[in-house]
């Protein structure tokens, strides 16, 4: 008899529940007994106790279905070490529940985050697996994660809808796209649309050469500009400062703007007099249906969790690796950023289509 | 011999194209020998002589392809009386080249103020055959305009998409739905998209039964709700102000607030303490390839307006009335803009079905 | 206290759930103490007796879910009055389960076959509302049934996959169309989709015209054509038979060819030897999610159903006329079908735009 | 003064225009001067000399375009060393037509055969890049062609419109999927679209093996299931067969059925008794738009041919391997297939979740 616990943590994202049908698939087909557990609101579900008993059925159907059936909370990591509301150490609670439901394994759909806690929870001697979730494909030691894909789908397409205003009416917008602080949705999405300019955070944008990007499109005839603007865009001034004033001048401008590419609107037209229109997706990005793409590797991925429990191999975060699934120590992953390198070849190949990305 | 001038004017939408060619299609196909000539970006190809005669091919591959292959610009119906800036007079413009080309016939795809200029082009004694064309679906005197069921499927899957998360993370969130000053994409995408408050210009809005109609909802165990917010939505208070004061209170909200989902979302906080997330998608709903409906009936439309050209009858809008194709004069629908009735069955019907529309 | 049972009869298509969902919530919202009864796949769980009793959350995120959480099956209207195979009568049947349910009211969402069934039991008096559903839009009386507009759908996106490989290799495609014995989602479909070509049952085709029009275009340079060709599509000579060799021609034919796309094939590259591709989407076609259009109509059906049963005004099915929710008696639809007129507008004006229907 | 030549080559597919489109960015980008010639049809405009100069707007809008806009035909491989109908020798003809236009480089964006002759004319001493084209994914030394992805969209959009079906009438359906002789698209879109049963040509099936997955569907009291099987599946015994016999019941099977889902659908019949539904989605999957990972990957293997031809690196494909695009010689590839191994993780994966692949 096995007993595994299940919960997803942080912002939601297109293939949770294909990745948790991809786990649930396979312990129903490896063990012949086992009982799954499915904590609600992530961590929260796990430091008091709220749980559901899964049934098989409730894996039926839900491979295309966004979001998550267990429902999620922001990971609490940040705070783990300080009491619950109630007075409650949260660490001592979720290993009380882990121990009192008697589970052989947890596995945890998380972020960066929520992969740092479970690699706390697994180094308090839990056997704990994690599965990278997000759409912003920033954690560290795999190539993807689930979720980007479709992100980058419903980026692109909200671009595609954007470019046939543009062009029909000769003017410049930008989309602004998700991504936190790295800039991997934008440069996909940017590519994928034939947007013009691409901003993200790894690589500070000076406005005189955006504008200058945008005035050779007016030379060569082109009437129409599309800025993909990721969210944590940061002008180079800016990044060049020290970390206090530079985190005080991201803070000054969210206050003044609705978000980043408002800002960079404002700054062309004070810097060369254009008009610019903004559209921002925004959370459209994150749901909706997963596209084939991470519906295959989620569900590969949750396979590979299936090989872990059974394997007794824990500790592990779940990665594709040169285009294989398999698995690393949590504690390589846990804490870091998986950020696009300025030298990354896919950024040296969109310089080469001609895409600026406002460095030079 | 037929010479037949076309021009799209207004803001884009995505049956534009397709429309254009239905005209050209039936044109060729009617006509022994036609010319056909595309004044560039709106009236003002007209008013300026920018024109490109075009080929058969030049419709080819473009009844998916949303935005307009002639350009637009906003319509001049407002300062038709005004001389251009180089001191025209815009009508005597228009005739002039309207004459210098020998057309037979004019063809306008264009929303409300462009059909009211075309149909004093038709006053002056131009021969004109006006399309209904806006996502809006204001037009007075059509049940349907071309480009409104394209964005409502945009602005479904928008909610759709938000829907996903809003659920996983139990959130209030409103999506702002574009249609100017009318509910009608509003209506329908929150109708298809399951929203469980919809509000609409022509049904102002009293927060206090919108912060009821989110607690009914909380009250029956549903952590989370979506409301469809149109971008004229409007509240009670501000609806009953003597016009001026209406407008100084409307203009004062867009100066503080990004858009009207903004403000909606403060008023719900202010009012109950919710928090609330706003998404916009803004342009997207007006870009992208038209649906099928829209393939179907701007292909309609486009045959019909070459009936009325072959049988010399002009000075006519294009119709869907009772769900047939047919054509009325243009003044009976010049100036008039169709609402939404809050006796309309649809709003009566969406009642029926629990939403909220925050005025009872 | 009310009770009303719900079946889904017959050939599932898109809509069904949403339309159950808008019966529901109708229902939940309108009276203050009601149970809703589901009957299992269709006729046969009333006459057998199988059932579940629903909950508001059974129908909670089903507005986007294609086929139906009852289970359907063919409807057994031909066979009614013989017994079943346990020598049970089945109107008996189903009158005694109705009756054993105490139900208020009992909505049958069916095609053609279902509402003659939903008739005959209105007959017995049992009080019976019809929600009109089927891909194939051809039950009479309405303008418009759930279903149509998502088949349309898939059907154009289909031929618009296929439109690129036609053209880029200059080869003659052939899409068969889903329809039974009528031509309006081919008809539809076709227009969307610009094909070249439309064969529809209501307007049996000539192959040498079919083979003229692909000529034309030959002629005009252009390299491919697009057929679009309803499963039912009939040649002149077969439908000038007789009735009874009409279907043995029917018959002999179908046993000769996979499909009737095939049949036309052959006689394409038999009368002027072109090289025929065929595809043939099939089941696709009623699958999948209902688009915005049908989620829309299908939440007013839902609506008007319960307007219906509010009022104890039964015998009624619900349809849409001149673009309007509203009901007929459904003796009036019964046993009639809906065909598309060979002088129906729509086809008048495909014929303009230069879409031949192989008829002349 | 740069000249490049291009063609594609083969079976159309989605990212065709895309990478064209890359191709000519990069280029345009990154030579101050240059020509781009288009070959029409593939190899033939080579060999005939059928050429259009192409502009830089030539390749605008096309991003987003299934097919191509020069047109393919089928590679001339297999009888490149016989002469044309005219008595011309292929290979001299197309080094004539190369030297007339003294171009710096041929591009040749095809698949398998394509990529065999362009690499005879690398040895011929011709300057050839390839890109490798394909929704099989079958090109030997490259992890990813362009076309797979959007192929393996198509099929999984297929099957999720038939699973609504298959699951509301507990039916057992048969989508067929392209894939040529390997099994690649069926592979990701039956993980993808949750099938229960993989038939694909790397693992022959043994029939009673497929009705045993269905019989233990059965038994879990599932009342359907969906199979997707490759268009090249094969049985264990005609697998087993020597080659010369082999063929010859290929070819028995291809006279008997329409195609092989239909003698997977007879076979299953004929063990079991079960009654099978077939869907073809057929050539579907090779067209439409490109979705946004192809339309990446396209730009990127456009931009990396721009490398090569900037270094003067001829004789070279561009491939993916671990996640990052480069180029290997063409010989290494030429006349390769790459095939799913039975061994291959994903399929290991696919069976740990349940997946039957008929084999055991």
């Amino acid at each position: 008899m096995k007993r595994i616990g299940m919960l997803t943590s942080g912002g939601d994202c297109q293939a949770l529940n294909a990745t948790m049908r991809g786990v649930a698939k396979g312990l129903y087909n490896t063990f012949e007994d086992v009982e799954v557990y499915g904590f609600l609101e992530g961590y929260k579900g796990l430091i008091y106790g709220n749980y559901v008993k899964m049934k098989p059925s409730d894996f039926s159907g839900i491979l295309t279905k966004g979001g998550t059936i267990l429902g999620s909370s922001r990971q609490p990591f940040k705070l783990i070490d300080e009491p619950t509301p109630e007075g409650l150490n949260k660490v001592e609670e979720m290993k009380k529940n882990y121990n009192k439901l008697k589970l052989d394994a947890l596995v945890v759909l998380g972020g960066n985050g929520s992969q740092k806690t479970a690699n706390r929870l697994s180094q308090e001697g839990l056997n704990v697996i994690g599965l990278p979730k997000t759409i912003d494909n920033d954690i560290w030691g795999t190539d993807m994660t689930f979720g980007f894909q479709s992100a980058v789908d419903v980026a692109t397409q909200a671009i595609d809808c954007i470019h046939t205003t543009a062009c029909s009416h000769n003017r410049v917008f930008i989309v602004e796209v998700m991504g936190h602080k790295v800039g991997w949705i934008t440069l996909h999405a940017g590519i994928a649309s034939g947007a013009d300019i691409i901003l993200i955070p790894e690589i500070p944008y000076d406005i005189a050469k955006v504008c200058e990007a945008l005035d050779r499109r007016t030379k060569q005839g082109k009437g129409f500009s599309i800025l993909a603007v990721a969210e944590g865009a940061i002008s180079k001034e800016v990044a060049a400062l020290p970390k206090k004033e530079r985190k005080a001048a991201v803070a000054a401008a969210a206050a003044k703007y609705p978000s980043v590419a408002y800002e960079v609107a404002d700054k062309i037209k004070e810097y060369s007099g254009m008009d610019i229109r903004v559209t921002v997706p925004g959370h459209t990005q994150r749901g909706g249906s997963p596209d084939s793409y991470d519906r295959v590797i989620s569900s590969l991925f949750g396979a590979e969790a299936v090989e872990l429990i059974k394997n007794k191999d824990f500790g592990k975060l779940v990665v594709m690796r040169n285009n294989e699934v398999t698995a690393i120590p949590m504690e390589e992953s846990a804490g870091k950023l998986k950020y696009v390198s300025p030298d990354d070849s896919v950024v040296k190949y969109a310089k080469r289509l001609g895409i600026s990305f406002g460095d030079e």
